[in-house]
């Protein structure tokens, strides 16, 4: 229970509660785990722990806990705003190994699963039965259930499931006090304030999940799948408010403008039409008669938009080339640019078009390239700032470029993030979304969970002990000789 | 800023924040305010205020948390947990005046409103725009979105569409401390822990919501509803398993038992067929095309089913008179039993069968007759347990009854209530869904909100300081000659 002692003191305790072949300090070994998605930041831990029960998760917990060591929970690590960026003095818990799907039920369309669960699999597990897990960020065939609830993911299809948080029935947790928890139940009504959505989103902030309750649904039985070619983005945009105004609600509804489609045709080749400022990916999905209904009003809605060409998927792979596209978007603007960023921020869906022409005015006004893909359908945009960071202060312009687009956001009503979360990356912006008195009542429910917050220190609260950020330089207690590259 | 004093010295200084036509500490006056939809619960408070502006609201909080009086914020007092009963040493805020539409956006599809705005107005001042609020609580006519959001309320529809947190955007809130905060934005999109959430369904005892962005969504074009008429309660159950593994999602399937049939029948006579056993009422709503291609779908599932009678309402009034018996059941048990206690209890949809067998076998073995009337989509029950007052011990018995109800669906992962709340009803079966920790754990979340327990001391928490109540008897008070009936 010592507080006291050097680090290198602490560390020895805790090397005791599990395996050395799972457990360590080597700087050679922590490499795999000093970034995450958000690769500008870069950060070495004191130490990495690889737990493979939830006894494991919560003895580590509570020995942060006693040795006032500050953890970071991971999964794949594929966070976009730096949620899992490793603390200089604090420990990783890796919870790759705490992977299991602990039960199925296709009757109550429920899944209770471990955090380090990949998304796909769940899936996967529960196809046979027809039923699927509707949250689909881009990384789902990598990233897992414990980060898709911490930061509450969406992805294309959250347009007509709702993001991460309408599919957690309940959870177990560990908090950062090191006490464990239960909230929320499989019935789809729920008890009481909403403490499972409260988790959702949470960033890590108040602990980790140790078990979740997934609630599955319906595997969609055929999908029609739509690309549709534009002229410019604010003609897309418009088509948009019409296929939503008939009634219709797609699965999804993307757009990508000229700079996007650019790049994916680059990369990967997927035949989007020649010559337009946009397309729109729109597909309906569900029972096949009911998608047989629906396509011919979806068509009659597109045929009075003004649009360049239309093409419908015939067949299953011309569906997946569709979305390849799309799919590939984020990885493909490496074949335009040597480096991007990727911002999340969300507008009201009606003032879509007029977000746009603002970030084009930013864009050339910076002499900066943007390129746009977004979710259209509920106003989440996902802006590239295109740079060069071998070009002397292009990064910094880039960053202001962001910064100058998530005002835009803020300035029209909208939020600073529709699904990559505050992390490392928009601490600063949360006390212009929120007053001072909202922000003292945040720091008093994370104060709830986890009073000396040894949960995810450093992220979401810009005023939180700010982890020290090396890119890819020595870790601090290497520069002082404490720990060494062995 | 005085702490001492008496009561009455205390009030002295309240009753200067708002004009004397607005403040009331007379006796008869607060008899209107005793008790809500829980009448077997009744309390006289210090004091009624009836604020006309929010500034007043929040002037009064303070004053509240200054001189440490708790407060019990109400709309229309329709709680039927005892949510909105008084506490004997505290005053009652009524927020009826408190009751605008401070605007409607057609296009972005939200509403901003008070708290003390009638449930059924926003949809009405949403009609002419083709649009709609979705929750529809029974008491829709009466209830406050206020009110409605405190108890997460539902409602029929709410199988289709959510309950009230899915229709929450964002609120302004004074809390207990008597700070006012701001959570969530007019996105669809939620940034950060679902704060929102959290305020839907406390119950009051974080604050008092004072703005409310609500969602709005399209009125339905038409509807199609059926009445089916079945020879057994568990028959009834299974054609709704049936429907909604056809993939069809209906706005609403209710399911109501001989007993409650023959109450309606008594009040308002709905012509509902004679001789079943239970009746399944299921709604399809929707564009027209869309609800006509459904309908055939519907019809085809059903007629596999061993129903009694299938009925579909060929006009407008036939439907209203279809939802009439189902909206009058609560009221019309008064036709068959003196007294009565409605219940509310949740249970995994496909244990509907297994739980209303247990709650007849509870019922054969006391003697207490129950009739059931239950959201049958979701698996929310609301059982009414009919007793008659004045045999010696009979309500003894049936709250017995309840009680075991409820443990029914505790034991069954359920969970004590679907719409209704703990309020004062249910504070005791908390500690039996929860651990300690997380009990300890939900404290310290009101205790961020609200230190004293200021807001709605009393509810929710079995280990809250317990309001005396007595069955319209004398305030404590009074007893006391320190207040009278002038």
């Amino acid at each position: 229970m010592s507080k006291v002692g050097s680090p290198i003191d602490k560390l020895k305790t805790l090397s005791k509660l599990i395996p050395s072949d799972r457990y360590a300090s080597s700087v050679a070994f922590q490499a795999a785990f000093e970034s995450d998605g958000l690769t500008a930041f870069s950060q070495r831990p004191l130490a990495v722990v690889i737990p493979e029960t939830i006894e494991e998760v919560v003895a580590i917990v509570r020995w942060c806990r006693d040795h006032e060591v500050p953890f970071v929970a991971r999964g794949s690590g594929t966070s976009l705003s730096g949620g899992s960026l490793p603390i200089a003095d604090g420990i990783v818990i890796a919870l790759n190994r705490i992977n299991h799907i602990l039960s199925l039920d296709p009757q109550q369309r429920t899944a209770v699963v471990e955090p380090g669960v990949i998304n796909i699999k769940v899936s996967q597990r529960s196809s046979p039965h027809g039923l699927t897990f509707a949250p689909d960020p881009s990384s789902q065939t990598v990233c897992t259930i414990g980060g898709n609830l911490a930061f509450n993911a969406g992805g294309a299809h959250c347009l007509k499931y709702g993001m991460t948080s309408n599919h957690v029935l309940g959870l177990k947790a560990v908090l950062g006090n090191g006490e464990t928890v239960e909230f929320g139940s499989q019935s789809c009504e729920s008890i009481e304030p909403d403490y499972s959505g409260l988790f959702c989103g949470s960033e890590g902030v108040f602990g980790i999940a140790t078990e979740i309750t997934l609630r599955l649904q319906a595997k969609p039985e055929c999908f029609h799948t739509v690309l549709v070619g534009y002229q410019s983005l604010s003609v897309a945009g418009d088509a948009v408010s019409a296929v939503i105004e008939s009634g219709l609600l797609p699965g999804a509804m993307e757009i990508m403008d000229a700079l996007s489609i650019e790049a994916v045709e680059a990369a990967v080749g997927c035949g989007y039409p020649k010559g337009c400022e946009a397309v729109l990916i729109v597909e309906l999905e569900g029972p096949r008669e009911r998608v047989e209904f629906e396509k011919h009003q979806l068509d009659a809605v597109l045929r009075k938009t003004q649009s360049f060409s239309i093409h419908v998927a015939e067949t299953e792979a011309e569906r997946l080339r569709i979305w390849k596209g799309r799919k590939a978007a984020f990885s493909a603007a490496g074949r335009i640019s040597p480096d991007f960023l990727v911002q999340d921020g969300v507008v009201p869906r009606k003032r879509l078009g007029e977000a746009l022409t603002r970030i084009q005015q930013i864009s050339r006004e910076s002499g900066i390239r943007v390129a746009n893909v977004f979710h259209a359908g509920d106003g989440n945009l996902h802006p590239m700032i295109l740079y060069d960071g071998n070009r002397e202060g292009e990064l910094h312009r880039a960053e202001q470029v962001c910064s100058r687009i998530i005002r835009v956001c803020i300035e029209m009503g909208g939020s600073v993030t529709g699904e990559h979360g505050i992390g490392m990356e928009k601490r600063e912006y949360l006390p212009e979304m929120f007053d001072p008195p909202t922000m003292a009542l945040f720091h008093r429910i994370r104060e709830a969970f986890d009073p000396q917050q040894i949960a995810n220190r450093g992220k979401m609260f810009p005023d939180a002990e700010a982890p020290s950020l090396s890119m890819r330089g020595l870790h601090p207690l290497e520069k002082q000789g404490l720990i060494s590259r062995e």
